[in-house]
């Protein structure tokens, strides 16, 4: 076992299982008495020697219970890409003499494939530098598009809430005698898990969504009109990607504005569906609407998949363990098993940063409009369960480190 | 206790509790051993003869448990105005023709404050013409903007969404150090209770929403300005209403597009927190953004109000009662008790109908941002208690008449 003090952060976008994840790392580091500090927004924490002291307010197991159960991300979140180490150089003597400050020698990292990234650069610099520091990532990301790993924890409960989601809004839309469409807009910018997820709404109720579309497959605009008109459906749901693109890989959303870019260089993205709204509403005729689930469906945890919250827990506990062995320089990962349960595994880092894992063909259709039964195998067992939620007038209890 | 059976129908926009109440006057009529029709899409159903018999269905308890729980309306909607009577018979003789046929002496008709139009139409019709056929309204809508009852079935669980949900927002809008903006909007086209129930978030983790803007208070682009100003909060929430109007009744939602209007003359919204979005933007520079409920506040049922429900139940039982004694012409309200619970009262649906219940001045503060303590002490009662929701596959379980 190591010497020394453990450090851990949160990086990039909100979810409702991040914090399970920071439930068990903490679980991991109070299980062989050491003591834990969280830096406030990621990587700046670090840099700027912001640091909460965990042990004293998780001592208190009520508060860990509330953490498991509280979406976002309690330390707050950042998205900061590290320099190339060899040509700017200060911003990691800053890091690793704040480590030193306190004795940190275990840092763990909780992000996506962003996130990565700065696992790869730290631990790469603590073994040139000879520092000493064990870097391990945790993977969290609602968008399931992480290399090396069966899934993401965070995506269970992000799917599990837009397949209810949609099975609700396919109720709402089915009480009119009128024809009428509904679109219905779901994160995932270049992989399209989440709307794919959305394929769990069917039941012995609804087929809804009556037409999936991700950003994987190409759509034109005549194929979804045709799409439309072969649908004989009174009340149609229509599940599409944010990223959804036409046959020149043109994002729809960009059809009607330009896009700007976050510092990562990802093109941002908003309103596919509407753009799909407009064009129906032309085409056809009918009443057609269209519902963005926007950020509610990374940050809603009221009805989080319980598979994924005690998975996330697992795998936090998991990597402080690594990091504890002495492991520096890899990402924590999941396997199935026959029986659809999960072991946790470990990948290098450099296999995992800055690469994304998309919809693979066996799981999308071949009509260009659907998710296959082997997709609907693969992610039913993720969505399964409910936490118990603690309640105060009325509303899910949280836990913060500020008041906002 | 009146002779022949019962027919129910539900109007108008959905709820979360609008099925509850069915389950309610299903109750009723099945607890004096009586035969009971629901007419599929509201008034039409009667119209067409297009009668669905509940009584082999809801035989099984388990299918009144689902009920309770299934959001949207079960026997389908619709948005109808009868004609005037002495105008335009024809429907109405259509209408009592069917009742007749089926042997239908009591009609129960759930719905918002257009429904009730019906309501007094048919019971006043069934007087004149001596057609003995009792018609209750019972009440529902989200938008808690009818007369004479201290709430409406559908607005607790409702408010319970927003709540939970602006506060869920809150924390995801917490993680980044930066500055930010987030508008949420909620239903409720003239009357702001929902958009006021978003208060019920605040709790010692946040704060948010931190400005709160009713329809019921005009609001200039330049306060709107200086009351962001004046607030000191770095990851601000604001939650606005879909109807707020400027100093001069200009829907902001009409500053870049003209709406249409529905067939009951309603001015068409959409938009007014995504013209905030702009303004704000705008003049602070700052990251903002805009997320709209959209139509998942009204038919979100996995996180619904128990209060909501179970009285929800009770006065459609009440509403079967009240027409088994031979009332007619009535609509049934809640009152509320010194101790924050409820007991059922009749009002003569020409007090309701047509009518609407605004946000009065000792709910809405001063300031004009914000609610008072008072509106608090009345709205939380209201979304107490969660329901045992009956999952498969991960979602909640619903039951539907027909597949969609």
């Amino acid at each position: 076992m190591k010497d020394g003090n453990f450090a851990v952060a949160q990086s990039g976008g909100p979810t409702a299982a991040i914090n399970a994840t920071l439930c068990g790392v903490i679980e991991g580091a109070f299980s062989c008495g050491k003591k834990i500090y969280g830096a406030r927004n990621g990587i700046f924490g670090v840099v700027n020697d912001d640091f909460a002291e965990l042990n004293p307010i998780f001592a208190d197991m009520n508060n860990l219970q509330l953490l498991k159960n509280t979406p976002s991300a309690y330390l707050g979140s950042c998205r900061y890409k590290l320099p190339d180490p060899d040509s700017d150089s200060e911003v990691y003597e800053t890091v690793f003499a704040n480590f030193e400050k306190h004795n940190i020698k275990m840092f763990i990292y909780i992000g996506g494939n962003d996130s990565m990234d700065t696992v790869n650069k730290l631990s790469a610099y603590s073994i040139k530098h000879n520092k000493g520091v064990s870097v391990v990532g945790v993977p969290k990301t609602i968008d399931n598009d992480l290399m090396g790993t069966d899934h993401t924890p965070g995506f269970g409960s992000a799917a599990k809430f837009v397949a209810t989601s949609v099975s609700e809004i396919a109720r709402d839309c089915a009480v009119y005698a009128d024809k009428s469409i509904t679109i219905v807009e779901i994160m995932g910018r270049n992989a399209g898990w989440l709307t794919a997820a959305s394929a769990l709404s069917r039941s012995s109720t609804t087929r809804a969504p009556h037409l999936i579309y991700l950003p994987e497959k190409p759509l034109s605009v005549s194929k979804l009109i045709d799409d439309v008109k072969n649908s004989n459906v009174r009340n149609m749901v229509i599940a599409v990607s944010e990223g959804i693109v036409d046959e020149n890989g043109e994002y729809y959303s960009n059809m009607e504005c330009l896009a700007g870019h976050d510092e990562f260089g990802h093109a941002q993205l908003s309103g596919s569906a509407k753009v799909v709204e407009n064009i129906l509403k032309k085409e056809f005729g009918r009443k057609t609407r269209s519902v963005e689930l926007n950020v509610t469906q990374r940050c809603s945890s009221h009805f989080a998949s319980l598979t994924d919250l005690n998975d996330s827990v697992s795998i936090g506990k998991a990597g402080a363990n690594a990091a504890l062995d002495g492991e520096s320089g890899i990402v924590m990962g999941y396997s199935r098993n026959d029986d659809n349960t999960f072991s946790i595994i470990k990948n290098k880092v450099s296999y995992v940063a800055n690469r994304e894992k998309k919809v693979p063909d066996n799981f999308s259709a071949e009509n260009g409009c659907d998710v296959t039964g082997e997709f609907i195998d693969y992610c039913l067992p993720l969505i399964i369960g409910e936490p118990e939620i603690v309640t105060e007038n009325g509303i899910p209890k949280h836990i913060s480190l500020k008041l906002n």
